[in-house]
């Protein structure tokens, strides 16, 4: 937790605010800090600071905090993802969060197994609380926006263009296909097969909508590797 | 595990060898294959080729293989990393296998929690372990040479410079540096901190042997996701 992500019912009036329980605890096991030390701090959804610890009674801890500046730019990078198995995905939306992407499709895929749709893991309470997680690893404050696609045609023929706007469309996908750019500032689409790669008919579906195969190297890496590795790859981290 | 691994004491003579319980397993569970399939194979340390069922008594399962190509080259970076949490060192070990690292040292350093030299995990065959799921998740053969260093300074006075040999000398630190380089082919070495960071004193006797900061972005990355990232970033994927 390197930010203190405060929510409006933590707002107790004018520059004070009440730290939740798991903040409190942060900050008193992890950090050790003690009435009038300083910690970072974000409004959800806004702007960003300093928060001064001014009481701290037993776990109720009260600080003053004021916004002084805004949110780390998000990156220009969106991302359209085969529904990972449900261990990873908790940790996949950590690290895409942590990273600044911004919009995220879940998406089916035949390689997908029927049963990663009905896990409890998709409920959107634990999915908003994992990428609460990502924000306050990174030190940020804006949500990304999660959609699920339980039905890949109907999404991809009907709802991907127009989510993903004017936005260069890019599918790593292994073989003879012109390497992967770099250093790109954005706006990018980036799709990311499920275990096992997308179908030869989910290529072309996705090439009808303008995704262009990229090579990214030999090696099969697990999903929850390719994707920071291909985010580092593609754009210029902000 | 998109490779049957094979070591010696798998060979039964001639192109003849015996699956191991794990690897009968995936073949009969996993990928629900039958007498006369094939699944592709490589000898630790060795070539690669296809391994042909001949034959299935309940779980002993024996191959025909013999060695057709090598097996894929190594990405040209070596990673000087300060020692992860437990639970996060066997992720990043795999991870580091499977995105083609050959030389890893896991060093000390001023926010490194002590206890973390004291984990189980750091017994020699759990890392072994780890790395061979890297190696059957990439499809390669070779383990990459795994150095503990626990005392920070002797190692970089004394032992890194002969480590790294001509490698171009990376450090990943947050500050107003150069951008970092990306698409290099190698050698390359990469200098990964603690959470937290490396010290003052750290980055000089690292910057001392050569190695040289820069910027990767703003955001604060876990370990585990800025290792492929930088990787992704930096390497020219093989």
């Amino acid at each position: 937790m390197n930010l203190l992500l405060l929510t409006p019912e933590q707002h107790l009036g004018n520059d004070r605010w009440l730290l939740s329980d798991r903040q409190a605890n942060h900050v008193l096991k992890v950090l050790k800090l003690i009435e009038g030390d300083q910690v970072r701090a974000g409004i959800f959804q806004g702007g960003m600071g300093i928060a001064h610890i001014e009481s701290i009674n037993n776990n109720r801890i009260e600080v003053l905090f004021k916004v002084e500046h805004q949110s780390p730019s998000p990156l220009g990078l969106s991302v359209l993802l085969a529904l990972p198995r449900p261990k990873m995905l908790k940790r996949i939306l950590i690290d895409a969060t942590s990273l600044g992407i911004k919009q995220i499709v879940l998406i089916n895929s035949w390689k997908v197994d029927k049963s990663y749709w009905q896990t409890p893991n998709l409920k959107a309470e634990l999915l908003h609380e994992k990428m609460l997680l990502g924000l306050e690893q990174a030190r940020d404050t804006t949500l990304p926006t999660l959609t699920l696609a339980p039905r890949f045609r109907p999404f991809v023929e009907d709802e991907l263009d127009g989510w993903a706007g004017n936005s260069q469309r890019i599918l790593a996908h292994p073989g003879n296909y012109p390497v992967m750019p770099h250093s790109l500032t954005g706006p990018v689409t980036l799709a990311i097969g499920p275990e096992g790669g997308w179908t030869d008919y989910e290529i072309e579906m996705l090439g009808k909508q303008g995704f262009q195969c990229h090579s990214f190297g030999s090696r099969i890496l697990r999903v929850e590797t390719a994707l920071p590795a291909l985010v580092g790859r593609l754009m210029q981290l902000p």
